[in-house]
């Protein structure tokens, strides 16, 4: 079963990769961007066939490895 | 208007990162993961109120800056 995690920065944490980004957008012509924050993807491969208990697997991964749940959200989509 | 930019190796492409990952979980007693790719995030913020020539805007950005479309897929959602 494939899944994917998406890992991005809470509100109101300070993003200074995604205002570097933002900056080099418009220096190379691209207008019209107004913020952007920059965040991690995993796509993963589990082995579990039950979408509850692979999303639960997943969720345990997010807490003690992938997000730091301090300053990061994270979303998992069973896909 | 919001879009997400997701941005991936493609198949392929080797990942020690994730294979790093990968074997981090399993020594964090999280078993079952069968594979995991690292990839990119982009929450972006556009001035664009039309769907599509933001969609140009951001694959142009894409294109640009936000891929390396030798080695990397990209996908945009307006959201």
């Amino acid at each position: 079963m494939k899944a994917r995690i998406i890992v991005t920065l809470k509100t109101g944490v300070l993003d200074p990769q995604g205002k570097a980004i933002e900056s080099a957008l418009s220096s190379f012509g691209i207008s019209g961007i107004e913020g952007v924050r920059q965040g991690k993807v995993f796509d993963v491969e589990i082995a579990d066939a039950d979408p509850a208990s692979a999303e639960a697997t997943l969720k345990s991964a997010c807490e003690k490895l992938l997000a730091n749940t301090v300053v990061e959200n994270y979303e998992i989509e069973i896909v």
